[in-house]
């Protein structure tokens, strides 16, 4: 039993609540138990430099976290005059992942913005951060074509990432922040809904991993995407 | 009748949610009509470096806007590296009022951080944060008292603040986006509980205005404030 | 009696120098009391990008004190790398207060700079740049017009400002810095030669103020605007 | 046959020179083929405020390519006033693995930093940067102890990593530029001597992968982690 | 006949006005022609922590150019965010020219912080600047030994600087900017009271230069040093 | 007897190492005894925005040390998110000398940018990179040459700069750190191949010099710059 009462390989409760905010193309709350993600998506009709003229469509991603978002309270980035490394860290992850199921070529000339903002933090906002966002991609996908602006579907796969890790000599499924601080291995994983690896990152807290490990783990983010990808079909229907 | 259906001297609805945020000592979600803002209060056991050892506590404020909370995409301070004007202003100002109604000495030699960060924008955040900010300012009070690092209420008075503003020559209450971004006048004022001026910032946006109009402006705000006073002092109840 | 042996309400001497620097196309020394300010007015032949063509011109303001300026030394904003929350405050004031009386159509696609230097503070430093701006944007103007680069003439009407307050109980017109700095009230005030209000900013420094109490300090604000603008009139004449 | 004329599971040539600064506490020059990275340790004698009293010391890394190390200059970090994403992801990745092999408890109240610049890039220079900086902080340590600074051997195991990849349908280890520039998939695998994961990052660049591709890869990263573990021993020796 | 009328070993008109900033413990206007320049001296009672427990004081230097005191109006510094090179460059000199001609342990623990702010720019700010500078770091020293904080006299030597030049093939003395800005070389000499050279910067614009017209160069300023020190002698007296 | 074994008016060994980095069109490694630095010369074919359609090109420098090129390490201008002060002097310089000997109107509308970074300093390392970029500039020139994007030769002579110094009462050429850190003057000089100065800059570290021991420092750099220029005679040709 975990300290939420959880069994190890499950999931916390998953809710999303689409068009959140009213100004965007698409948005969405996502919570993961505690975690609590605002994921918006803004279209832009431009593209940065090194992709102009190239025919080609952009997606980018920004992550912030609302100062008291977490236990202790953390000084805005903004005050500090720069971005630190975890932040750069995570939106690139986000952007990055997001990209790989985007045939930017079908989406024209223009750039998707994603902006996750954590409003409420209880371990991982990084993998929320990514399941929400698809949803709220989708939407402005979906805005795009109702607006005759694509015609093509430029996503091609569903996108669900989670966390797992080893703690206290247990392997869990989507850990929250207690978990997480004590973790001796730390693992994000991304995947498509056809069951293919976007992203893993394995990290040895405390002490390094075997192979086995490594695939026990594996196996158990698999079974939570899984979950999370059925989910995101629930609310978005075939991607066609 | 206005764009929203309101009449002239009527406010939107107002929603004060508690306790949104877990981690916090005090926080609120306001919602005045389709403006929210997400108000935390921060206890910290240390004072700037400008008060040490002058047996005083301070309050402080920081605002920010997500980047889809707008029409328009604002893109983030962090990654423009520094925190633009208008930012500035507004925090100066919600710190400045919310200082006015507090006895810095009996809070102690700590700070109280307050965090207003806009979900959704639809004008009106600045008095939105400060009358929401009062009651995570009330919250963390009373958790301060609740483990008796304090003995008195160091709150003095209530103090809420709205918008009022000449829009096609009628002077309306509370203004959303639409008639402020149309506003020929446009003015904020914030007001105690027993119904003083803390601070009134009149501007002539595209016309000056004369005396008459800006004690009509003042009435119709003193009207509105009341009715948020009202609604404070069912949430908190009274200062004691 | 006031600490400099002025009357309640007496404006401290004031003497504007044109001209004081060579090479600005405006420039005037202000002098309020021991409050001396260099405003400069520069022409930009381009607008900002959100007016790009829009055929209107843009009037624009920065503010600064040099180091020494004050009672103690400021450190320099250049050097702690960004512009602080006070300096945006007073010139994003300084800026929107004077568009107030420009007809931006008439001036052009250009944009007049201006720039307030405090060289020597002593209180009211924020109100003596705005009057002294005024004499150096119509110089500026003027200049314009002598070159045939504008007909008509932009400037609508006279623009000063002052600072009243409530010290020690009394209403005082024109703060000195040992007044402001005690002050329980403090209230600046922009007003057109007209007699109409451009801006008004009452704050509650240690106490909140009745409405009759406001009432009284723009009695008192507006006979000082009077006196200031009947000086601008000697100076640079008819608005025509 | 790959494009410099290695097998597909062939490591590109080795040369670490040691003391290569002569300043530093440890410093090494690692060349990978045509990767060259200057590796130095420097020890400074406090630790970061979040160890402070804690009785443990602090192992943490920058990293930085010198402009024209690669095809294109990159313009400096510090002339555009920031450290950019790739830059800050990486350091993280060196300091976060080297720490995973260190006793900090050992290593006394004093921080190690290893700078990691980069004059000729190839492809591969993080995991180069990781493999040389072991032998520089190796060196850094054995001068603590010769100095008698400490007793026991801080350091638990070997650590080096290498990239592999997926690059036009085959598996290849160590990619230089070209390879990795046009990689499907993409992974950095970070071992101990022991032959334990300290670190698992693979990334799709084009394409999701599955399992097996996983698998495939992580077994050719083994293999050539094992040949830099064994030049690690020649150059170190044992651990003791 | 140079362009202003003067012959080509000729000082411009030299004006220095103390006590100019009332607040400042030294602060003069320095005026060579039409080059105008608020010198400044704060008296800090602490050191540079490179300094801490040295028992040795410090003078350090700062200059800014207000925007418009030139030609063409110089973006702020402040708003750009960063201290350009030439400001630097300067800044360093004059602190550094100043440090020469000080006996730092004489000074106590205390720093001397000059201000040079030029309002006017027409060639020779960073020299105006020392010449000034050093009256005003002068007045700060009696300040500091009327209050009996000091006993000796720290300063050792007057210091004066000029600038001259080689323009049109003719060797000029204290170049204004129409000079300056043509000039093939350019010279600028920091001397004592006592004619020795505290600093020779020699820049060959357009032109490399031969030793005869070093010396030429260096005997040209050598003469107008002379007279600045003789202006010195004049207002602050003898040095004891 | 020198620290170091050398004579008076000796140069360290110097080292010379063409082609250091193969992606540079230009690039050595350049030794003044312990001193090393790499100088880079890449080519841009565009100019900065000040020099647009003058049909012209230009040559700008950039400097920075590794972190523990010296004795103490030295925190990255990046992490610090500014370039010092001494970073700005010197790169200013370096680029400002080599330009003198540069036909910029022969060199087209293209930049070279030059980029020394010191990996390891032992004194002298402003003169040292200026000495070794400017057979990295020969070298890019030559790359010009050979693609045809340039006819006639843009470098008209030789360029090399040596430090001098007064230390413990000795005049000293080309000082080692240990020297150069104890000298009573400083003073760096660069010259061209035919013997003319292009920059002098001499510093009283001490105390104030006279004449006599400034012309026998210039006697004394003038011998050392002659020794380099033959070196550089050597690896370059003659300028045609």
């Amino acid at each position: 039993m975990r300290i939420d009462g959880r069994k190890k390989n499950q999931l916390r409760p998953l809710k999303i609540t689409r068009n959140f905010i009213k100004h965007a193309e698409g948005s969405v709350l996502i919570e993961m138990g505690e975690t609590k993600v605002i994921c918006t998506a803004t279209i832009e009709e431009r593209v940065p430099p090194f992709l102009r003229d190239k025919k080609k469509g952009w997606v980018t991603a920004e992550y912030a976290m609302i100062p008291r978002s977490s236990h202790e309270r953390i000084p805005r980035e903004s005050a500090r005059g720069k971005v630190g490394g975890r932040t750069h860290e995570i939106q690139r992850l986000i952007g990055r992942s997001l990209r790989s199921v985007v045939d930017t070529t079908t989406l024209g000339e223009r750039t998707i913005w994603i902006d996750c903002d954590v409003i409420q933090a209880d371990g991982g906002t990084r993998t929320a951060s990514i399941t929400g966002s698809f949803i709220a991609l989708m939407d402005a996908v979906q805005f795009l074509r109702k607006e005759k602006k694509i015609n093509a579907m430029p996503v091609r796969d569903y996108l669900a990432a989670i966390s797992v890790g080893k703690v206290g000599g247990e392997l869990l499924l989507d850990l929250n922040y207690a978990e997480d601080s004590t973790a001796e291995v730390d693992m994000n994983v991304i995947m498509t809904g056809s069951g293919k690896f976007v992203e893993v990152q394995g990290t040895a807290e405390q002490q390094a991993f075997a192979k086995k490990e490594l695939d026990d783990l594996l196996r158990l983010a698999t079974s939570g995407i899984k979950k999370l990808v059925a989910s995101q079909k629930k609310l978005v229907g075939e991607l066609a």
